[in-house]
C-alpha cells in the first residue's frame, strides 16, 4: 500500500515521528503536502471526505482510512510495519511509551508558548522564560530518567524486547532537545547513557542514515516544535 | 477479570476517565489507592514490578498486565468491555479521538499551572489568567466545534457508530468545562447541541446515574484537572 503523509511543509513537527517509521523500513509513502502544498490538508481537516475526521495534521490516509494523532498513526503502523514486537502487551506497551513521548513533546512545544500558540513567541517570552526554567530542572530530568529505566527494563538497548517505533521516536526527542536545549542536554549527558547509545545506533541504520542526509529531512528550525532560543536554555 | 485501577486519591483527574468506563459496565474492579492509600501506587511507579513501567497514574493493572497513560488504558479497555464498535476502522477513530481529548485536558491543566505543576496557583496566578483567556476564546471553541463535527459525522448521537468509551469521555469532558468554565460553557450553549444532548444522555445511563450519586464519584475540586478560579473565568 502507498501511504500518503498529510503534514505541514516547513517543519518536522509532530510529522517528524511518522516520517522517521516509514522511512526506517522504506515504506511507499508520499509527503503530500510537500508535493502539492498545505492547501492539500484542507478538505480533510474541513471534514469533505468521509470516515474518521482529523482535528489536525499528521494525519495518515492509509487505503480508505484516515488517521490522525501521532500515537494513534504509529499504534496502527507499526504491526504493518514490523516495527512493534507481536502480541497485545508489546503493542500496548509501545502505545503506552508513545503517549509518554506525546506528552513531552507537547511540553516542549510549550515552553515557547506557554500562553497561546496563536501569539508569537516575542509575546509570551516572558511566561516562556520561567516555564522553560521548569521545563529543563524538573522535566527533562524527570522524563530522560523514566525513558532511560524503560531502555533497562527492556533489553538495555532497547524500549521493547526489539527495535521498535519507539526507539526512533525516541531518537528524535533527544535530537530534539539536543537541539533546542543544548546546555541542558550536555549537563545531563552521563545520567542517560542508555538513550545517547540508542540514539546513535538509531542514526546509523543505513535507512534512516540516508534519510537524515537526505533533502527530504527538514533541519530544524523555529518553526517547528524544538526551538533554540538561547534565552530558554543559558550557558548557567 | 477484576481490574485494578490506581489513581490518586482526593480528585477526579485523569482516572476518572477510566472509572467511567468500568461503571458504565458495571465491571469488576477495585480503585487500589481509594482502598489502600496512595502509597499502593509506589511500588508500581519506582519500577519494583515486572513488566512495563508507568510515568505516572492512572494505571490499570490488568492480570499481569500493567498498562498506564489514560487513552493506552481506554484503547484497551475498550474491546474488552464492548465499548467499541467491532473493527480496525472503528478502534482505530476511537483511539485518536480519545488522544484528542486528552490533548484538551493537558491544555486545561495548563490554565491553572501554565509556568510549572510543582508550583502552587497562586505563584502563577498572571501567567493563568492570560493563558485561560486564550483557552475560552480559541481553544474550547476550536476544539468543542470539532467533537460537534465528529458527532453530526457519526449518527448525530454518539462519536461512533453506537455507545463507546469516547462517548463516556465526551460526557466527562463537557461536565468539567462546565464546572471550572461555566460562563464561557453558557455562552457556547447554543454552539454545541448534539455535545449537550450526548452529555445529558450519558447523564441518564442507570449504571452512570448510579455512579455519579455514589460517594465513588469524587465532587470536582481544586486538586483535579478542572479547577474553579473565578477569575480564570469571568462574567464578561
Amino acid at each position: 500500500m502507498r501511504y500518503e503523509l498529510y503534514y505541514w511543509t516547513g517543519a518536522q513537527g509532530r510529522g517528524e515521528f511518522i516520517r522517521l517509521a516509514l522511512e526506517d523500513v522504506a515504506a511507499d509513502y508520499i509527503d503530500v503536502a510537500r508535493k502539492r502544498g498545505d492547501n492539500a490538508m484542507m478538505p480533510f481537516l474541513r471534514g469533505k471526505q468521509a470516515g474518521a475526521l482529523p482535528f489536525a495534521p499528521p494525519f495518515l490516509k492509509a487505503g480508505r482510512m484516515v488517521i490522525a494523532q501521532t500515537a494513534t498513526i504509529l499504534a496502527y503502523l507499526g504491526p504493518r510495519l514490523g516495527l512493534v514486537p507481536g502480541g497485545l502487551s508489546a503493542e500496548i506497551y509501545a502505545q503506552q511509551l508513545q503517549a509518554t513521548i506525546a506528552d513531552i513533546v507537547f511540553e516542549v512545544h510549550d515552553t515557547h508558548h506557554p500562553i497561546s500558540a496563536s501569539l508569537y513567541y516575542e509575546q509570551q517570552r516572558s511566561a516562556a522564560r520561567k516555564r522553560s526554567q521548569a521545563f529543563r530542572e524538573e522535566r527533562i530530568p524527570k522524563y530522560l530518567d523514566y525513558f532511560e529505566s524503560v531502555l533497562a527494563r527492556g533489553n538495555g538497548r532497547q524500549a521493547l524486547s526489539r527495535h521498535s517505533y519507539v526507539d526512533l521516536s525516541l531518537f528524535q526527542l533527544i535530537s530534539g532537545l539536543d537541539y533546542a536545549f543544548p546546555n541542558t542536554m550536555r549537563r545531563m549527558q552521563r545520567q542517560i547513557p542508555r538513550l545517547r547509545a540508542l540514539a546513535e545506533r538509531i542514526a546509523e541504520r543505513p535507512n534512516i542514515a540516508a534519510y537524515l542526509a537526505s533533502p527530504r529531512r527538514i533541519p530544524f528550525n523555529e518553526d517547528g516544535i524544538f526551538r533554540r532560543y538561547p534565552e530558554l536554555d543559558p550557558v548557567r
